[in-house]
Formats: structure tokens, sequence, C-alpha cells
């Protein structure tokens, strides 16, 4: 894989120019795109930026944020061409920055269930996971340093987990949605994919102007509570192989580790999820699913068909839910720094029909809470397998920090 | 005006048809539109929809909310002739209550100060306010009985004291802004517009599928607080008589009225309120402003250039300062149902080159609650002047009763 801040520090010492930077980009995507299938479109001459702090970066934009130079397709013929006006404040960012865009990432339809033709750099024959499988792929098989991804479920971390990257889904609405294609207004956040913590922590920094999120001293002793999220029901024996290792490297490391049961109002968040997510996607996609439903991607179509009575009230009372579980939550923090968790359910599900299961994600994304996945074991098959560090609303530092500790801890071991 | 309720009541009883009652609107149209100039465009042949609760009615949009059949150009040059793929959510919301777009309503550019050529129908030497000047126009004109507009500042509140039409700035977030120009997305909030508080509910409740916002029984004993908002400082004297006159209306009426002094946690509300506006601000409108720059609205480019030096942290620190304004606010609704304010700080001012000013809204609109517009007196040229109705967060019906309470009280005097 390429690495963000490698590459930023070569360029900044002048080992590197910015151009020979993004040329090592273009060569690696002409080498291994055919096989993976991660871009919907590619810039024909991108080139690098005179300045900025990712000058000479080449990133990858899931195909639901808009885009002025490229078409944004947002996964479904409904949109085939469709060309928007203007980059949405995201892409915005990143150029400001000095990052070259040089292509639109696969997204599943309308980032949900409908799965892309990606394959799983790590093994072909198994998904990249979704909705952002482009941009996982893309990180994954080493043709770009940095990838947009959304996240509504666990359209971030769950790929990032399957494919073997780091990947940050930040504090809701630290990256703005502005530009967008909405699923749910209340849960779709914009992630990064990329190498290492290390480089999610470059490359975030740079995007938001926020240096507090470059990488700091060490910490003395990170509190660690492990969550296995009961009410999602047990994962498969890889993850709690993962989360297992990633616990143990960690306390090696000096972390103090323990066990942490979550409040029941969290259990009922995790619930409510579902909820929120589909009556806002009904109003959403209430233009295509009524005046394109044939063209609609099946699975979505299925989903909504199956969701469409849930009521006002409903809603109502699953955003209250939400609230008690956000403050639960944040009750925790007071006793440990970060929670460790599964990123998925398991390794990466083999064949291309189905990009996996968000129920290990779902909560954090209702919780607007930063998430990152690190990569811990590789299993059977050469696939490897994420844990997920989520830290307090507004923490991203100190997810980031953390999700570096467990990540070198695990490289030690 | 056209009254959406009357309107209703006659074709549910089968005294008017949807296609007649449609035909009022458009003839209206075509008699006063040259005059005011509230539309930017209008439908071809609109037609009445054979179902619905809002058949027949007859909708403004206001320009920044994408529509499939209709150009949406945000009051700017920069998207002249733009046509989006799809319906808003809150468009669709329209439709599928039946409601008919007539056409697109006129705009400040991308709803900021840049005035638009539209005149106040009660005098047209003056403004009719902005942001969503046409939409508040053509109602007050007795063009239309119902339209859309949005509110950041006072956008809605505004146009609607200076029109003298009734308006609603709902809870944040109960219509969508999906498909709506960002300006910032932690105060964009879609807003309706039309003749009377009655007519506001049920438009409200037709779109929102919210029974509950239906007019209920009369309230037993009202409790008001009046507050004058000292830290914007002192309004003109025509928005001291209208807050008097409305608030001994509603206590002759047998409402409990008293005067409440906000706490410091909300003055510092209104402070922060710039600071999310136009952080916000340069992230939404970063392709405008970098890529057309020469193109912009010079009034909002003008704000933008002062505005560019809001570093992160000022903005997080906003945020945790609307946060504790939102806090206290929910204390005072211990204390009465809902708080009576000032809707601007006078009659709309004359000329067209301002829209007015948003001192007496934005607190409100950062911290998310519901207010109405109810109009309250009538000034030298024939102005009117209204008064403002604030409920808590999520009680929408609690603002419309006690605002129809204190029209009918207002009616009565």
């Amino acid at each position: 894989m390429i690495s963000l801040a490698e590459l930023q520090s070569h360029i900044e010492s002048g080992k590197l120019s910015a151009d020979d930077a993004l040329a090592r980009s273009l060569e690696a995507i002409s080498q291994h795109e055919k096989k993976i299938g991660a871009f919907v479109c590619r810039a024909e001459a991108p080139r690098a930026a005179a300045s900025g702090a990712l000058r000479g970066i080449a990133v990858g934009v899931k195909d639901i944020i808009d885009t002025a130079d490229f078409p944004t397709e947002m996964g479904s013929k409904i949109y085939a061409g469709w060309r928007p006006r203007a980059d949405a404040p995201v892409v915005m960012m990143l150029r400001q920055a000095g990052a070259t865009v040089v292509g639109k990432t696969t997204t599943t339809g309308f980032a949900s269930r409908d799965p892309t033709a990606t394959r799983n750099p790590r093994n072909p024959d198994h998904t990249p996971g979704g909705s952002s499988s482009g941009s996982a792929a893309a990180v994954a098989a080493g043709m770009i340093p940095l990838a947009l991804g959304t996240q509504t479920g666990g359209s971030v971390i769950r790929p990032a987990s399957y494919c073997g990257v780091a990947a940050i889904k930040p504090s809701f609405r630290m990256l703005p949605t502005v530009g967008v294609k909405c699923f749910s207004w209340t849960l779709d956040t914009v992630g990064l994919f990329a190498a290492g913590v290390r480089d999610l922590a470059h490359g975030l920094s740079a995007i938001t102007n926020r240096s507090e999120l470059l990488p700091g001293p060490p910490i003395e002793r990170l509190r660690i509570g492990i969550v296995t999220q009961d009410f999602a029901s047990a994962p498969d024996q890889e993850s709690t192989q993962a989360l297992r290792v990633a616990a143990d490297a960690a306390a090696r490391a000096g972390a103090s580790v323990g066990t942490l049961d979550l409040p029941e109002a969290m259990a009922e968040g995790w619930d409510a999820h579902e909820t929120v997510q589909e009556f806002e996607a009904h109003q959403a996609l209430a233009w295509e699913y009524e005046t394109r439903y044939e063209a609609m991607p099946p699975l979505l179509r299925a989903k909504l068909d199956e969701t469409s009575g849930i009521r006002p009230a409903d809603y109502d009372e699953a955003r209250r839910t939400a609230n008690r579980g956000r403050k639960a939550l944040s009750g925790l923090f007071e006793q440990v720094d970060v929670l460790l968790t599964f990123s998925a359910p398991g390794a990466a599900p083999k064949g291309l029909a189905s990009t996996g299961d968000t129920r290990f994600n779902k909560l954090w994304t209702l919780m607007g809470v930063p998430c990152v996945n690190v990569p811990a074991i590789e299993v059977e098959g050469g696939l490897p397998v994420g844990v997920q560090v989520i830290a307090r609303f507004g923490n991203d530092a100190g997810a980031l920090t953390a999700a570096r500790f467990i990540e070198e801890a695990l490289a030690r071991r």
C-alpha cells in the first residue's frame, strides 16, 4: 500500500516531487485496476498541485459525492452520466489541501446494499465490503494513498476491515455531507481510507485544517474498554480472535484493558438505528423511488418496499432513543479513553453477492462518535480482520491516537 | 390572500373542484405577478392532482430548492439554467400530499444578502424582506395559498412579518433540507408561508403526515413569556408596539402573560450564530467562492471575504456555546408554554437595497426551535408588523396552537 504520511514526508524533504508522487499512484492504478475494478471513472491527465500539505497525493472519491469534473452516478443507472454543477465541500477541502482527485470510486447503489463488481484485493473471490467498495479496494490494492467513503450503517469501517486498510469515520459532521447523495441525514458520515492510522491522521488534519489531529506524543496509560455488543448477536470466530489479539497486544504495550457492559439505553439505540435510517431514506430517495421505481437498485428497492410503514411517531421515538443512548455512552467515557470492539462480524464473505453486515457498526454511526478501523489479524485465504476503536464525540484526535497505539502494539507482536 | 384551509374545506365538501381551486391561483398570478415579481419561473400548464389533502393547492418553491421540472438557479447567475436531476425530498412531500408546484420563487443570491427585484405587496416601495422574498410576496399578494422558504438567520420569519403573512420555521430537520442549496447545515431550515396560522397547520400536517399538527381544541390558560432579546439591541418603535399589542390581546383573551429574562447562555448563543453560519458557509459555498469568485453575489462575497479567518477551534467553541444555550432555553419552557418576541426590528425597510436585519431571528434558528410569525399591526404606509411565537424543540403543534390563539385574540381587538 502507499503510505500518505511517507509520501508527504518525502515530498516535504525534497526527496520526491509532487508530480512523481502522483505518478506512482497513476502507475499503480494502470497496473491493478483491471483486476480490482475500484474506479467508475478516472481523470484523463491528473496533475499535482504546486502547494498544499496533500500535494502529490492521489485521492479516490466515492461516486455518491458530487464532483464538477467527473460524472457522479450514485452506483445507479438512474444517474448515468449525471454531472453536478459544483464539487461537494469535502472535495473542495481535498483540493484546497493540494490533493489530486484521480477518479471516482465504485459504490453500491445509492450507498445501500446492491453490490458492485469490485474485487477484494486481498482475495478476489471475496467482497471488498460496501457501500464504499471502490475506496476501500483502491487503497488496499496500493493504487492510491487516500480515498473518501461514507457510512450510514457500516460502509466505511466494515470494508476497511475486509480489505485490511485503516479507516476513520470521524465525529458526525466534522466533514460536511453537503453535496453527498443523502440516504439518512442523521447518519450519513464522510470517512477516509488510508494505508495506516498515521496516514489517516495526516490526511484528516490537512483536509480540516485541524493540527490537533496530527500524531502526538505516545499515550501514558491508555484506558481501553472492550465491548462485545451482545445485542448484535455473536460474531464469527475470526472477529472474536481479532479482538482478543488486539486487546492482548494493547495490554502488553501498557494499556489498561477491561471489559465493559454497554448500558441498556445503547442496546435500545442499536435497535433504533434502522427506524431512523429507513424513515429518512424514504424521504431522501423519494424522487427515485416514486418516479424511477423500475430502475431502482433491486435490493434497496425491496428494503424500501418493506419499510414503507414507519410512522413519524415511530421515527420521533427512535430519535429520542438515540439521544438517550448518546447520553449513556457519554457516561462510559468517564471510565475509559476508548472502546474497542469488532469492525465486522468476521472476514469478508465469499462471493460478490453481499457486501456484508452492518450490525457491529450501526450503533456507533447513530451515536455520531469517531470510529477507526485497525487491521488486526490475517485469517484463511489471506483475508484481514480489523478491530474498531471508538472515542467520545469530538475526540477524533483521541480515537486516532489510541488506534495508532493499538496498530503499533499489533505490529510488535 | 388565499386561505389554504378554506380552499381545502371547499374542495373536500365538493363545493369547489381541485382544478378550479388551482385555477384561482393561476388567475391571481397572471393578475399580480407583473407588479410583484415573486416568481423566477412558472409551470406552463400546471394541473391539480386527483387526490391528496393538498389537491388543488398551488405552491411556490424557493429557488434554492431542487426541482426536476424547473431550473433551480439559487438567485445567482452561476446557476443560470441549472436543472437538478431530482426533486428535493420536501418537494416530493408536497407532491405526495397532492399539491401542485406552480413555480419557483425568487431568492436572494444563495439565500444570503443580495436582494431580488421582488416588491412588497403591501407597499411596492419597500422590500418584502429576504432571503425567501418571492415566497413571502407571492402569498401576501394573494397569488398562492402556500409557499416554501428557508431560514438560516431570519429568512422565513422576517419576510413574513414584512409582508403580513403567517409563516412557520419548524423544529430543525422536521422538513428535510436534502436537495436544498446549503448555506449552513447547522442552521438551514425549510419553512412555510400561508395566509394564516390555521393554513400553516393544515399545510404542515399534510406535508409531514403528522395529524397532531392540525388545529386542536383551544388552550385553557396559555402561559406566554415575553422576551425582548436585549442583547440584540432595541427594535424600532413599530416592533415594540406590535409586541405590546399582541401581548395585551393575548392577556385579554385569557393567557397568562409575563416578561422573562433570557439567561446569559442564550445571549452567548446569539453571539455564536455568526461564527457557526459563516464557518459553514465557507465550506458549503467553497466551489462557488473559489472557482466563480467574480460571478458571486457581491454582498455575499464581501461577507465571505470578511469572515475567512474563522478557525475550526472558534467554530467548535461556537457549537458548544450553542449547546449551552439550548439547554438553558429548555429550562425556560418549564415556566411557560411559548415565548413571544419581535419578528423583525420594525416594518419593512424602504427601498429594495436591503432585505433587513436578522438580529431578532438568528438565536432561534440556532436553537432549532419552532417559530411562527403572526401579523400583529399595520403601521404607516400600510406596512404590517408581526410578532414571533416560539415553542420548545419538537413542539411545533404547541407553537401553532399558541400562534392561532394570539392571531384570534388580535382579530378580536
